[in-house]
């Protein structure tokens, strides 16, 4: 499988500058995640888009991530855009509207807490993101935290620190 | 989702002796792993069936893991099978033959290398066994190396160190 | 051997808050760092005294760790005093002065990158300033980096990022 | 400081063959364990001298070791020998015979469990020797488990899974 991973920036990649204390987006940690994982069937190709938090990143950056998808889209089976939490529904929205006719899964995923923390969620959220891509139906999703949430309708839980589908709980509420 | 996981033993449980320097499957490992994970729709019961290295896992063992399948089946919406690699394939196509009318998916996971080591696949396989069993249909398969391979016609790939699903290389060739 | 360990926030005890991504000191991370580590001749009391980055720590809380120190001295073999970087050499050459007949080592240590970190160097600190209780003479010191820094005299090399005894150097380049 | 390492294997070095599930001494993992530390005042020559179980290492591999130690010596201001437990204690009494005028530390340092297991005392085991060649008096020592045992007279404690210094004890006990 032809996997391409377009990076963003993101809380995921924030690292720790010793000289002033602060947490910062200013390299990729994918390919150190990358680098500890078994994929004997996946063939990646990254490319690095933006280092931003997902807060900064403006229309102008959108359209840079949507070009690098469909630059990418010809030669891949499945594309994952590592992004940051507070901005990614963003970012799926848009995508999901400016590419109707998707033939591809792509997947959305970053981390509530940096890689680079011993107690990250961004490990695990990779792999499901990796797993995620060689089994959903073509459609723009977000992947984190052990589920699967397809575009449109996804939202950030600022309680539960995660991600949640607003229009599937109201219709299931609804059916019931 | 309310998810039954069995554990069996395997080299994913083996732990270290410092008296005497071996390796054993003496206690499971997988509370440990659950513990690291966010999982916020899983509610998770684990039996403990075995703590054997797979080699040693007898017909009759099989039995009881096929008992134990029985008995949470029930009230499952997924059953996870925690299972040492050497006779996955046997337990996989056992579970396959004897339960025709499922209607959940059952994964069978492991691991090439103990999860008390730092570089084992223990993590990524039981992250990908915990998303898998959220997207697959009933069926009894392998997740492992991010791949998810339904019985029957699954293997251990020795030289790669991994699984592969046989009649599909066969049709391949045959194909070529 | 009865140990003090006085904790006061610091680089070191830095944890990540997932709702705003600040790095914060609300917590000690000392317990998790010694529950890993074997120390059979210990006795160890932990006092936690303040949870502040040191560029906070005013006068008032110096006499505060002083106190703590007297409070703790005629009960223990040694003592250690986790601290921020910033103004280590600050509490080092205060308790230097104020406490002139020790008859026992103190050692102060912390770290350039939180433990929360993956590649933080508090653990070997940690670590260091354990050992070097069990052979430094009485004394007041700053142990970092396989360093043991006699107060008076040290001060944080900012380009560096460790400590250095400056007297030292000096005496050392007037000998050439 | 100049610093030379000598590798002999060990606990310490063993590694796990994913093809027969076995673990044994084939590389050393020092180099790894080094890059992860802060050492701005060593200068470190390793030499790899042997790949063996401490129990395996034959008289003919202790004059080796002798050789090993007497090369480094003129050009070393301190020694660590990475060395398995079992018969560390052997070798530290034959270097401290066969080196009565030495005029640097020697230390023999290992591990209960191999570096390569994430509860392993091997880094800390490692941060202590290298500490602890900044301390001490010139002697053959083994340190381990926050001690600093000299030779002669250190023994394997099998029970506490350490080391101990038998004679020191006893004459203590008599002193007072």
């Amino acid at each position: 499988m032809k996997l391409s991973i377009l990076t963003t920036g993101g809380t995921i990649d924030k690292t720790y500058n010793e000289y002033d204390g602060n947490l910062r987006n200013s390299r990729t940690v994918l390919d150190e995640i990358l680098g500890g994982l078994r994929l004997p069937d996946l063939f990646i190709r990254h490319v690095e888009v933006l280092h931003k938090d997902s807060l900064e990143i403006t229309n102008e950056d959108r359209q840079l991530i949507l070009r690098s998808v469909r630059a990418a889209l010809p030669n891949s089976d499945a594309i994952i855009i590592v992004h940051g939490t507070d901005t990614l529904s963003v970012t799926g929205d848009f995508l999901h509207k400016e590419l109707p006719d998707l033939n591809v899964p792509i997947v959305l995923t970053g981390a509530m807490r940096p890689y680079e923390f011993r107690d990250s969620d961004a490990l695990q959220n990779v792999i499901e993101a990796l797993f995620a891509v060689t089994l959903l139906e073509p459609g723009v999703y977000a992947v984190m935290h052990n589920r699967a949430l397809r575009f449109p309708g996804v939202m950030k839980d600022r309680e539960g620190m995660t991600f949640k589908k607003t229009s599937r709980r109201k219709t299931k509420e609804r059916g019931r």
